[in-house]
């Protein structure tokens, strides 16, 4: 049966382009794209316009457990397995921009961004998984040894800001924040989901700076040559996700494969 | 001026502890307990009736942001300064139990965990800095050269088990996932308030696996000699606060002093 992916957050920026990615490079392989309103998410519609047969569009907030729950579950009767799990959407800080000092700080502007960042994220796996665990192993390489083969990829997207060894500029503590506790999610869903077959490949990926909505209030600051279009980072994240197998799993890497720490 | 310290979450447990050692072993230290319900905290204010002078209880749920900010309004309307803050409130999770596997993972469950373990301290540094700027370096080490010199102490008790990289077991989703966020908060702050002077060292502390009421379902697991006294746990711990100056900040530290990677 040909690959099935999901992407997560797929309204814009990445997202979208891993869609876009899928369905272009990787026939006949099925998209399911979830955001949280399809209505508002143009291009979206026009890829599955373009794709009726192979993109599936479902709406997920995935700050709202019942909805992610029902998705699974809706998938589940669809779909009889699924190989690959992007979970994409994330926001800067409510506000746009995130905290350059305490002085920006508000429990309400950290609580919303933990809540789409970091738990979101959570909640994919914990009701995608069981479907992901059905996988053929489609996405990564599999190496000669059934007992190390994996049947399914789960993508965090994280942010090299996300390093807490690797921060020594401070600031944008919610951002930070919500990626460093996303990052010990990967961690941990890389053991649970690694000890026992089926196994699932679990990492945690950072797309370089990106132009897309998220990243805009500071592109200006960014040297043309490092500021990467969407395509090319999704080029070399699924160069990465090709390259993923079990022993890879539980770590972060940047677009350029490199690891990066803690 | 003596020296004048604020443990945060001192109904019980370690930080009750804290309020205890420092009455003790340190006047003329004067020390302010915050705990969210001084009604329901025998322990501290049979504390408070033996110290009357020393220790002044104040109410704080650090879940909530305006009671946070009105309790620092109040106290730096009666002390010049502070000169250590000790984040010490925290729940495993509301349950009562860390989670075994995905299953016992909800949006409430990690959501109320993240508020509690980070998101209010982080509130706390924010309102409570300002005072600690004010500090006279009271805790901790001070070389000879006063650009290196420090004014305040924040110490986030973190926990092992919010090591990305030291996380073998996995489990305990929101618990490891709320200590690691924690830890960037700690990294963080120690570059905001470490730039320029006057400066606070800021650390994350694992107190060793302590008899309190937190880790109390898994005492039976926990031979006899590693489960400490919180006597033991404080003592160790505030021989590391004594030991902290600026070249220090920003790192995790166990209680027998061992750094903890992220
Ligand atoms: N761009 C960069 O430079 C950069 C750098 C490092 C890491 N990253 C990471 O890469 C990932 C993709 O970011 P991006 O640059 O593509 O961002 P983006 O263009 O701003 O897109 C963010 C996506 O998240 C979705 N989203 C936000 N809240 C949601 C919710 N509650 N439920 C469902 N979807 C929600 C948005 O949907 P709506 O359209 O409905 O708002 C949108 O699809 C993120 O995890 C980000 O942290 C990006
Ligand atoms: N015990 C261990 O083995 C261990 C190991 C590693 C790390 N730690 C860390 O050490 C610290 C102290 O833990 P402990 O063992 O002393 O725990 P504990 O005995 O269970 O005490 C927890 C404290 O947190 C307070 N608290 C909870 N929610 C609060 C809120 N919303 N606002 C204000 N206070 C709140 C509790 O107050 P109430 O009385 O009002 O509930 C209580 O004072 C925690 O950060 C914990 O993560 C402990």
């Amino acid at each position: 049966m040909a690959a099935v992916a999901l992407v997560q957050g797929a309204s814009r920026g990445l997202g979208l382009e891993f869609c876009r990615h899928l369905l272009q490079h990787r026939a006949p392989a099925a998209v399911i794209a979830t955001c949280r309103d399809p209505d508002t998410a143009p291009a979206l519609a026009a890829l599955s316009g373009e794709y009726p047969d192979r993109l599936a569009v479902m709406r997920v907030d995935i700050t709202r457990e019942e909805q992610v729950r029902s998705a699974a579950e809706r998938l589940s009767s669809t779909f009889p397995k699924l190989d690959l799990l992007i979970n994409c959407a994330a926001v800067l800080h409510p506000s746009g921009r995130g905290e350059t000092s305490l002085r920006d700080v508000s429990a309400q502007g950290i609580t919303a961004t933990l809540a789409t960042n970091t738990v979101g994220p959570l909640l994919m796996a914990k009701y995608f998984s069981p479907l992901l665990k059905k996988g053929t192993g489609a996405f990564g390489q599999q190496p000669e040894d059934k007992a190390k083969q994996h049947c399914g990829v789960l993508v965090n997207m994280s942010a090299r800001v996300g390093s807490i060894g690797d921060n020594a500029l401070g600031g944008w503590y919610s951002y930070r924040m919500s990626k460093a506790a996303l990052n010990m999610a990967t961690r941990n869903l890389s053991i649970e989901l690694g000890h026992s077959h089926p196994k699932i490949v679990c990492v945690s990926l950072h797309p370089g700076t990106v132009n897309t909505d998220l990243s805009r209030p500071y592109h200006k600051n960014v040297p043309q040559h490092k500021l990467f279009s969407t395509q090319y980072s999704v080029q070399c994240l699924m160069d990465i996700i090709d390259s993923l197998s079990m022993d890879k799993s539980g770590k972060a890497y940047a677009w350029d494969g490199s690891e990066i720490p803690w």
